[in-house]
């Protein structure tokens, strides 16, 4: 086994989910990922926890998704009663196809995803991960050739996470207390919004892995302005390209793509908080370099912002405050490499991609 | 894809588990049988019920065990409240490699099953079938090539089990009011037993895909004499070639085998229900017309007979009879095909392979 796999896993293991003695633990994994899914069981025993590996079908979900009619739906009983018995999660990402759930109409998609919310929401007050094995669909997304992809992926999910966390923390320092935040991009992008009294979030490789961003969670209402999301959104295979979306009073007033419109509507039809933002998450990792279609790495680039519509991250939320509930939760990128800014409370702290407290600022 | 596949799924989804609009479905398959997977799932989905497709990594789980210390093993509680919750399960066989397991301790295995009884008992309460795909390791080691083994497969699974049923039903007639039992093959088997107050099932691929037998089980303390089953067993990837047994009042108390008698002696050691028959089967699917070293077809071959040490079948066992309990079940087969014959209340059934209701039946 190629040894990067098992540094892979110690990773999910030891860092990410930080498993212990006794622990249940699932792993899902696609079949190609299935040397991945090996190693991390053999770190599971090692530990004495209680390894269930469960390789998921991508063609088999999209044959029951088709032939079923969405009405039927139902949340399944015996998954959530098996989520709430689990200690942790490892969810592993890869495909040899990215494009197999094109064919399912979206509709039942989100009729889908909305009676398994409850499943969502049983895994999120876990200890969980999320992360990439390199398989050859990914890599074709990516247009890289698979050796490149194995290359890129491990640099990005095998590395100094202390450190990556000290350089991160940096930024939760400005934008934990903050009140305002404006984001400036070209002639198409000017969004404010308020986080006042939401958490900034520290992501260094736990729940996603590879990690690398910091987030918040607007408030509700607060979100005013305009965006263009110029990196192009894969969802279920289909690419939504430059988005745009204007809002007034927190709400998606008005929006628009130049490719695939029609599902960036059926995400915002989903329920009334896919309308509204989730999430502003800010990207902080410098080993993330290029730009590959997949939203787990292209989110931590280190000069873009993106923006999720739907549902909050809980972590993001003190106790007790409002925020937005939804079944779905899509993140949208905006490049902020050139001609762009992030204001906080009226300061400028990032311009073209480089932030305050890095070489080369000019604020 | 195969549309032999999709009438195998046909099969498994209508006939052995009778899915209803709005039951939760598990189908557990392995990677190589994905095809199967997608099929079944798509049916399911037809019919309004809601499936749950999860790949097995047989590598996965003898890495897991491998490293594990038995001693830490706990039965898991999230996959128990998950099965409780399930209204039907779906079990599809099939290796890319039968020997995968050959290299676990079989301590460690034994240790995984008791912990693990605890789910089979809750599955046992459930619509369930184990059923076959015609896989690249099991043509191996049935010493075929996958294409013959395919139709070997399909031959077996889609056929007319009404007409097997009424076949069967005529030794059910016989075994079901009987008491005692007396299989003798040649000068190294002769074994006497009681069912009395016993259920003899008939089995027409309901649970089992290929089904084909007629089962019951055995008074615990009633089993008396010597076996010799003259076909190898496969258990974990390696074959345990004549197997002897000596029954005094139901008990083992000797045992042998001229290859890997360890792994027998292993077997015998699970508990104490290990050491006692838990079954009585007799095998008459004419379809199934040679030994492929794979126990689901092997036992309900037309001349052979099995006998199993380890837990009875509940559906075998009428409310409030005593039965024989333990973690494993191991299934052992004497060729009854020459110089044999089963006794029932002392007339003979069948000899040489032929029951008296069939042509060409000497008794």
């Amino acid at each position: 086994m190629d040894p990067r796999v098992r540094e892979h896993a110690r990773t999910i293991v030891e860092h990410s989910t930080k498993i212990e003695p006794d622990d249940d633990v699932m792993v899902r994994a696609p079949p190609v990922a299935e040397d991945l899914a090996v190693a991390v069981a053999e770190r599971i025993g090692e530990i004495g926890a209680s390894a269930s590996v469960s390789l998921r079908s991508a063609r088999a979900n999209r044959a029951y998704l088709r032939s079923s009619d969405p009405e039927d739906f139902d949340t399944p009983d015996h998954l959530l009663a098996m989520m709430e018995e689990t200690d942790a999660f490892v969810l592993v990402k890869g495909s040899r196809n990215t494009a197999e759930m094109s064919d399912v109409p979206t509709e039942t998609l989100s009729a889908y995803q909305r009676v398994r919310q409850p499943l969502q929401d049983a895994r999120m007050g876990k200890r969980w991960v999320g992360t990439q094995f390199p398989a050859p669909g990914d890599a074709q997304k990516a247009e890289m050739s698979t050796e490149e992809y194995e290359e890129f992926v491990y640099d990005a999910v095998n590395k100094d996470w202390d450190a990556q966390r000290e350089h991160q923390q940096q930024m939760v320092e400005i934008l934990d207390p903050a009140d305002e935040v404006r984001i400036v991009s070209g002639e198409t992008t000017d969004l404010t919004m308020s986080v006042e009294g939401m958490k900034t979030v520290n992501d260094y490789g736990e729940k996603n892995l590879p990690g690398g961003e910091v987030f918040t969670a607007p408030v509700p209402d607060s979100v005013e302005g305009e965006v263009l999301f110029d990196k192009p959104l894969v969802r279920h295979g289909r690419e939504i390209e430059d988005a745009y979306l204007r809002f007034e009073s927190g709400e998606v007033v008005d929006h628009d793509a130049a490719k695939n419109a029609d599902l960036l509507t059926s995400v915002l039809d989903t329920d009334e908080g896919a309308r509204r933002l989730g999430e502003l998450g800010i990207g902080m990792n410098r080993d993330i370099d290029r730009f590959t279609y997949n939203m787990l790495f292209d989110e931590k680039m280190g000069d873009t912002v993106h923006l999720a519509v739907g549902r909050a991250i809980r972590e993001s939320v003190p106790e007790g405050r409002p925020y937005n509930q939804s079944a779905t939760h899509v993140d949208m990128i905006v490049d902020m490499s050139e001609d762009s800014y992030i204001e906080v409370d009226g300061e400028v702290v990032q311009r073209n991609g480089r932030f305050r407290f890095e070489d080369g600022f000019e604020g």
